[in-house]
Order: structure tokens, then C-alpha cells, then sequence
């Protein structure tokens, strides 16, 4: 007989239309009946620690989690949970993004074994949305992604480029080689640094392992992907007037990150297992961090590109498996096809965004085109 | 001998290459040395009256604002000044946007003669920013921009359009004839709505003197232009919610207004002349009231266009001025001249900004495609 706990459960998630121990791809099936207790007390955390654990599977887990998003069931599990509120409470007293925190950031994640990243994020190495319209495959939606940047940056040969968060370098690569632009790249992981220099062997590209507050020089642009959501919200006003001292006065600013509608965002999961500190900006965040310190120009936002990027890392992901499986082991496996698929679902669902905002410092004089 | 206050505004000009008494286009003719004290005392207040009063002249005002405007010494003298403090004071005890002040906006400033704006605006009667890409002229703008205002809702035949602050019925108009829509209207204004009925009989057009807190059906779309600055920061949430509420949960909101990059912005001389209770909301108050209630789906920003706008306005109104000169005086011709082209320097400028976002309640499943 089905114990309290396994009730509260089935009442909640018929609300999603998810169904336990039946046979429809986005249904659950529970191997382990502690699932249904621990989910209800540690709800979002307490989903993801028991599939990593093997409690439960289900054949469709993208389908389950948009499911579950669209029916916006998720919100309110999270907000009456005590964990939510004491991470909410351990964020006010320990900010995020600190000098020394932000040091973690590299060795916890992007360190993880360049050879994990180079097989699920492919031959672009792009570790952030493509940019899908026109896009058959993942490298073409990178490359795209890429080239956008460039025309909303309006490159010309010779400018000087600040890339903060550069990644594999590959941004950096892709606008010396294509825009005749000198690039300097500031990371804060070690790996990231030795792959990148590799990368731009012989190009005008400069990789440096530093924090954005140490930057001291002036460039034509600054580009920033998929970083703003390790800076944490206290340091966001320090980053923007970070960004504003680095940049010349007709200069251009372009910013790409994942954005939020809630302020008070938070997946407790996440946090733990592979954005440690990470919180993506609200779009009030940003106009609030910004205001008075740049013109907003243009805002662009491709949240569902996010949707088929995540499934093709997914993709990569599975395929190559066999290559590192002796390298890690089954849990992991397990956590890092949670992380994809239930953020690929959440972009699908478009509860969550990815904007790119191009800024200037004074507005330029008869307007910026928007490009798309 | 040049007073100590001539010395001191010649100083104070100086650092945005305007000269007092000099020849040059955007120079400054002082027929009354009265001005420079009272420049001094009431800052842009005291610069808009003492022009009204004729007591300074200048052969190129728009340029002279421009120069201003550029050199950003207009703030300063903004800021430290008596009259501004005791102004964001009555703003906070005496809140904007309450259903009784909103009622007088329509008497004080739209009900100002239909003659006089139909001669200025011309046939399209769109007192707002057009939209200049590919356009010839101010009515070539006009169309451009309701045609632009269709595209980015995705109007199809037989929808319901709400429009929110509908002037004199032309977006109406346009939509109904164009898209097959059916529109409400709502104005707090007894002149537009009698000009706008008469605009659009035989069509699905219905206005109404409304508030809109006061709507209660539900619509495919809504669209709100140039009124938002009229709603008032504490009401904009309301607002926002207000919208919600009429909205079906897969439509879509396109809110074009006035946008600041500064929350504290004002200008005294424009609130007690041209619209009393009337602030441009700041990015970060629509990312802030928006908060929660939408998804921003995009953001669109076509400030520059505004300048080109309102010089047309300003050719208008001076070509037509004979024709109407008998219902007002000399000060009011002044005054007119003086609000059109400081307005228009503030947006070659770049400092004001004009922004086109479209919200939708959810989130657009598969991504909602920027259109320019």
C-alpha cells in the first residue's frame, strides 16, 4: 500500500500530469520508496541527490522536468522549504563571488577535465547558447552565435577587444581571425588558460589567468559570455563600473548571460552539485547594476536557442561516455544527464532566459542598429 | 562690466562651448540681465521660463541643447539645486498617477486643441516616436512604426487589441484596417476620444473614456503607447498587473515609452509646462514592475528616431503657426519651441531613450522572434 509520502507525491505531480510507476515516457519510476520522503523535505535538492543515487529513473527526463515547469508546481515546493531559506540566508552572509570564491569556481567546474568538455561541447568549444536561426547542427549554431557577437560588437580590423570570461579561447580565436581584432582574454581557471593558449597559437590573442576588477587598460570593446552569472549580485555594480573603466568613451559593451524574471531565483541542486555560488542575473539586477554607469542599446533575448544547444550537448554527452566512463563513475554519469536535461526542459519552458545586452557608455550619437 | 552671475554662467557654459553675446549658431543672446541670476537660481527651470519670457534668444536652440546636453553639465546644476530636492520631495507626498491627477493630464495637455495637433502631427495624428528606418518623412515614420507595432504583436485576423492610452485612434485605426483586428481604445481624454471616434467609424474600433485600472475583459493583445510615462512609479506595478489581468495567457503586451537610464531623472521646467505628474520610467523600473508578472521577451530600443520626430513636429508647428496664432499668445509660441527642440537635443543626445519592449505572460513556447 502506498505510504503518506507516496500520496503527497502523487497528488503534487498530478498537477504536472507525471504519473509514479507508469509507463508514459515523462512518468518516474521509483526504485528506492525513500524518494517520495526525501523529496518532500529537501523537494528540488532532494529530486536530483536521489536520481544521482539511482532511487529513480524515468525514459523521458527532459519531458518530465517541462512537465513539471510548465505547470509552475516547482516555484511553489521550493519557496515553503527550509533549505531554500537557509541557502537565501547563508548567501546574505557569505556573497558570493568574493575574490577568493570566484578562484573556486575554475578548479570546481571548468577544471573538470578539458577532455569532458572538448567531446560533449565539440570542435567550437563554446560552453554557452548557440545561436540556432539559420543552424542545422550544434557547431554551425556556435559558429552563428559567434559571428553575431562580432556584427553586435561592430568589429573593425584593428580594434583592441576585452573578452572577460573567455573560456577555451575560442571567441577570442574567432574574432582575430575574422575581424583582424587584437584580443586579450582574462579567465579564472588554469586549464581553461593552457587549452586556450594552445588554441590561439600564433594569433593576436592574449590570455591572461586574472580577475575582471584587475583589468587596467583601455579597449575598443569588452565582451563578456556566459560569466555574469559567477559574479554574484553583490559584486554586479563593481563589475559594470569594472567594465565601464576598461572601455573608451564610443566604445561598446556586449553581455550574454542566462536571466531570470525572479530576483530571488534559486535551484539549491544546482548550486551544490555544478554551479557552485552561480545565480543568473534578474533583468532587474541588470538595469539596476547598469543604471547611470551605461545606455542599454539593445536586448536580445534567445532563451529557447538554449533548448536544443543543451540537447545536443546531451547528445555528446551519451555518445562518447565510453571514452571517459573509467575516468568517472556511475553517479556522475547520472548528475551531470540531470544537470542537461532538466535545464535543457527549464529553457524550453522559458521560465528561464538568455539575453544578450549590447551597452554603451553615452548612447551613440544617431543610434545602434540591432542586429539579429 | 559682466556681473559676478554672467561671469559665473559664462563659466559654467564655457565647458559645453556655449558663448553668451557671441555670433555662432548655438550661441545665447541675453536681451535681459535678469537671466543669469535666475539661470543660477532655478537651473533648467529658470532656463526654459526666462526663454518663455523672452529674455535670451538663439539662432540654433536645438544645437545649443545638443551642445548642453553632450557636455552633461545640465545634471549637475540639476542636483544641487533647491527646487529639484523640494520637487522629488512633493513627489513622494503627493504621489503621481492617482486616478484624480491622471484625470487632469487629458484637460491640461492632449485637450490642448485638436487644431493644434493635428496641424503639428499631421495626418497620422501619432504623437510619439516614429520609426525612421526606411522612411522619408514624418508620415512615412508614423506608418512605419504602427506597421513595426503590428509585426512585433503578430496581429492575425479576428484577434481582440486592447490599446492602452489610444489617442486619437490611428494605431486603432491602422491595426483594424491593416490586421482585421478588432480593438478597444481606452484615453482619459474627452477631446481624443471624440476625434478618435469620428477617426475610425465603421470599423471594429471601440473607445472608451476609461481607466485602466477599470478594465475587465481579456484580450489576444495589448499595446500600450507613450502613456506609460504618465502612470506614475508607484503605480506601475498596478499597472503592470492591470495589463496582466486583460491578458490571455499565450497574448502578448508591447509597451513603447520614453526610457531613462536614471531613476531620479526630472526636469522641472517640463513638468510644470508640458506634462505636469508625467516621468519617463527607467529601465530599471520595468525590469522591477515587470518583475514576476512577464516574461521580456525583447527590447528594442529607437531613441535616436525620436530626434528626427520632433524637428518634423517643429517644422509643422512653425509652418502652421499663422493658422492658429489668434488662439494663443507669444508666450505659449515660446514655450512650444522651446519643449520641442530641448526634447529633440535630448535625444540626438542620447541621453533620453525611447524603447519598444514586448512581454508575454509565460514565455513564447519555441522563442519569440525579434522583429526590426
Amino acid at each position: 500500500m502506498a505510504s503518506v509520502y507516496q500520496q503527497e507525491c502523487e497528488k503534487l505531480f498530478q498537477q504536472a500530469d507525471i504519473r509514479f510507476n507508469d509507463t508514459r515516457p515523462g512518468d518516474i519510476t521509483v526504485h528506492d520508496p525513500r524518494f517520495y520522503k526525501l523529496f518532500l523535505q529537501n523537494s528540488r535538492l532532494g529530486l536530483g541527490e536521489s536520481y544521482m543515487d539511482g532511487w529513480w529513473d524515468c525514459a523521458d527526463l527532459e519531458l518530465m522536468f517541462f512537465k513539471l515547469f510548465t505547470s509552475n508546481i516547482d516555484i511553489s515546493f521550493d519557496m515553503k522549504n527550509l533549505p531554500f531559506y537557509l541557502a537565501a540566508l547563508k548567501a546574505k552572509i557569505i556573497p558570493m563571488g568574493s575574490k577568493e570564491r570566484s578562484a573556486c569556481i575554475g578548479p570546481n567546474h571548468y577544471d573538470n577535465g578539458n577532455t569532458l568538455y572538448r567531446l560533449m561541447l565539440g570542435p567550437t568549444m563554446q560552453y554557452s547558447c548557440g545561436y540556432w536561426k539559420d543552424a542545422g547542427n550544434l557547431d554551425e549554431a556556435q559558429t552563428h552565435k559567434m559571428e553575431l557577437i562580432c556584427r553586435k560588437l561592430q568589429l573593425r580590423p584593428g580594434m583592441r577587444v576585452l573578452d572577460v570570461g573567455c573560456g577555451w579561447g575560442s571567441l577570442a580565436k574567432y574574432m582575430a581571425e575574422h575581424y583582424q581584432v587584437s584580443v586579450v582574454g582574462i579567465t579564472v581557471s588554469q586549464e581553461q588558460l593552457e587549452w586556450g593558449r594552445q588554441n590561439c597559437a600564433g594569433l593576436a590573442v592574449d590570455l591572461r589567468l586574472l580577475d575582471y576588477r584587475d583589468v587596467s587598460e583601455q579597449f575598443d570593446r569588452v565582451v563578456s559570455v556566459g560569466m555574469m552569472e559567477h559574479v554574484g549580485v553583490k559584486y554586479h555594480r563593481v563589475y559594470m563600473e569594472s567594465v565601464k573603466r576598461c572601455l573608451k568613451k564610443d566604445g561598446l559593451f556586449l553581455l550574454h548571460h542566462i536571466t531570470t524574471n525572479q530576483s530571488k531565483w534559486s535551484n539549491l541542486w544546482l548550486d551544490k552539485y555544478i554551479f557552485p555560488g552561480a545565480k543568473p542575473p534578474s533583468m532587474r539586477e541588470i538595469a539596476r547594476s547598469s543604471e547611470g554607469v551605461f545606455i542599454i542599446e539593445d536586448v536580445h533575448n534567445f532563451g529557447a536557442d538554449y533548448h536544443p544547444t543543451l540537447m545536443a550537448w546531451y547528445e555528446n554527452f551519451c555518445r562518447h561516455w565510453p571514452e571517459i566512463a573509467d575516468k568517472y563513475n556511475r553517479t556522475f554519469y547520472r548528475m551531470w544527464e540531470y544537470y542537461l536535461l532538466s535545464v535543457a526542459a527549464g529553457f524550453r519552458a522559458r521560465g528561464i532566459q538568455l539575453t544578450q545586452t549590447v551597452f554603451s557608455v553615452d548612447g551613440i550619437l544617431g543610434g545602434y542598429p540591432s542586429v539579429r
